[in-house]
């Protein structure tokens, strides 16, 4: 028997007519080795940036139920375009948007979350051989209002449909090839992945790998859905995101993921008594800043240095906040640097192996790369350098772990 | 007590964000009056278009369903950006569609009928002060499936929405100041007519006075509701279309229409006997072409020649289907003219008054133009003459009727 496959397919991949046209003939490829479809679609290339632009003609912060309405109407076009491309071939597409399926979500405008997903009639239309073609990115709320699910919310309508469809896999077309070991620009020898688990995903998308959006890995993870990343613009099999028990070869280090969009923040000498991290970055996130790497050294003579890393857009804020602070807390100076780059090596593997760690700060070392902060977790080690030794640093520490061999398995 | 006004906002008048700011100053005009305000949109100039133009580079006649599901966009798109540059005006507006709505309509797709409104979410919208902006063109059918009205439908979703809500009126805007005398590109001399009975406007539209949509007129007319066709570009009162028993004023004509769009058929030598006209034209009818003028002149030795008028894009379609005709009836040569145009007299008041056709017919003598065909209606008189003369009969009209001095009322 054929499998349930959803397929999501990302603004580039229907970027024009010649791709909704690809992304037919894609469907009409699986529909022949006699599995069903289910299509996921964004909105095509830019036109969801074209009507961003469009509001703020109007109100640079228009109000977030209008906005909802306004770039919702991006997937419902792709849609349309995309059945209309599938019937040509005789295929029994019909495009649907989430309000016509009632892809319930919370009324958070412009950044719901899905709460339930009515599958009823996508599954009526399956046994009467129909490919349902589906806007992504979107749902209503109770009252009725359209609601969307934020930037690259069609991963997770993608993954929630599959997991309400108990559908077989979900394949993630974008364009890229799949996962890599580290990202090609900034490293010639990164090598696709066949296999990665949910958490090394989570800990790649977090640290910079920005394939999958991190809220479609969780779900996909807590529902145990097969999620494949693919290229719609290549032949490949991508990478299968699955289960840890699932993959049988299991490399120390899976990936390196690198990102230079921070800045660091450095509070100096502030009181090193209990409460004090919390006083720091309470009125940072009740500003809406998410913080990323956090370190507090130990304290010299009571007084101790409390540095952490934020998007570059937000540093300018963080630091007005941190001025503030310093202030009550009779703290000293404020630091900001924002030439930093912070690198990862993520893997399963290394919860078991002493010594990745000395081997990632040796080769660092050996190339004379200083490291300005460190942060470990059970499956990643993440270190703080200079923006200009990043590009270095990710080939040293490619090198250093073989990710460009494949493992035998 | 204020009064309950239906907005309906062409194309041209939400063609860009400065368009939209401009209709929500006119809203917000409204509203300082002590009215209440529901809107109804079109697309956004030429949206719609491009939007019909990316469907035909997948196919070039593509889907119904899906094209309804991709054109409704357009409004979607209008009706947020509307509604968000209300707010910025400290006024409740609020963005529905049809779909939201439950506009119902059969299942026509692309030019669906609106079968049913249902109004009780406007109507509590109203009473909390909210200003609705209502999706034109588009509704739903009986299984949930977008459909849209066809072209111009946004007028007739404003008189359907004024019937329902009760509206005291129905405000069509559009790029032109009203309803005229005939076209002032044709006459310098066209005026600008302040009323005008349902019964001419029907006539003056089915004759290429393009300002309003037929059905949007007929709809109106039914229910008795007044209709006002104003520019949202000027300030002005407009033309209300309204009950004949409320104009005052009646001249003897209102307005001349003249449209150059038509080809000319002739079947000649056809037998005289009954039932021929019907085996001419249902073939024709049949295959989706709208026939205009239709003359059919006494015969002589048992054989007459039946001419009709159908728009130049359907003439070649109409002229080979003619062509099986006369075969069949045994008939003879085929004649194609496309070289014509026709003017139309309009106005209540010939009905009263003998000599009216007379006047017409020596004033274009009197200029030298010749009529090929002549059809009459209650209250409407039309000739077809060749297409090089539509000026010049057109302004000899004007001119022996005195339409631009305004009547003493």
């Amino acid at each position: 028997m054929g499998k349930l496959i959803v397929k999501k397919f990302g603004g580039t991949s229907v970027a024009d007519a010649e791709r909704i046209e690809a992304v037919a003939d894609n469907v009409e490829a699986e529909i022949q080795k006699g599995n069903k479809v289910t299509v996921v679609l964004s909105a095509m290339g830019s036109s969801t940036d074209d009507l961003i632009e469009l509001a703020k003609e109007i109100n640079p912060e228009p109000d977030l139920r209008e906005y909802d309405a306004l770039v919702s109407t991006g997937e419902q076009i792709s849609v349309a375009l995309l059945a209309m491309a599938l019937l040509k071939r005789g295929i029994k597409g019909k495009s649907y948007t989430a309000y016509q399926l009632g892809i319930k979500t919370n009324s958070s405008h412009s950044r719901a979350r899905i709460l339930d997903v009515e599958v009823s009639k996508i599954t009526s239309e399956l046994d009467e051989g129909v490919v349902p073609v589906i806007t992504g990115f979107q749902g209503m709320n109770e009252v009725g209002d359209i609601t969307t699910l934020g930037r690259g919310g069609s991963d997770t309508t993608g993954v929630a449909l599959a997991v309400a469809l108990n559908a077989d896999e979900c394949q993630i077309y974008t364009d890229v090839d799949g996962v890599f070991t580290t990202d090609p620009r900034v490293c010639s020898k990164a090598r696709l992945l066949k296999n990665v688990s949910f958490e090394e995903m989570l800990e790649l998308s977090g640290s910079g790998a920005k394939v999958l959006q991190l809220r479609a890995v969780e779900y996909a993870s807590k529902f145990n859905l097969p999620l494949r990343v693919l290229s719609s613009f290549k032949k490949g099999e991508g990478t299968l995101v699955q289960e840890e028990k699932n993959i049988m070869e299991r490399p120390i280090v899976s990936g390196i993921s690198s990102i230079d969009s921070e800045a660091k923040l450095t509070i100096r000498g502030v009181p090193d008594i209990p409460g004090v991290a919390a006083k720091i970055l309470s009125p940072i996130s009740e500003a809406g800043i998410e913080v990323d790497v956090i370190v507090q050294n130990i304290s010299a003579e009571n007084n101790t240095d409390f540095t952490f890393t934020v998007d570059k857009n937000d540093a300018k804020k963080a630091e007005d906040i941190l001025q503030k602070t310093s202030q009550t807390l009779g703290g000293g100076s404020i630091e900001v640097d924002d030439d930093i780059a912070k690198i990862s090596i993520v893997g399963r593997g290394m919860r078991a192996h002493a010594g990745v760690a000395s081997k990632m700060f040796q080769a660092l070392a050996k190339h004379e790369i200083n490291i300005s902060m460190i942060t470990t977790s059970e499956i990643k080690i993440s270190v703080v350098i200079k923006k200009e030794e990043m590009k270095k640093a990710v080939q040293a520490l490619h090198d250093a772990f073989d990710l460009d061999k494949e493992l035998d398995t």
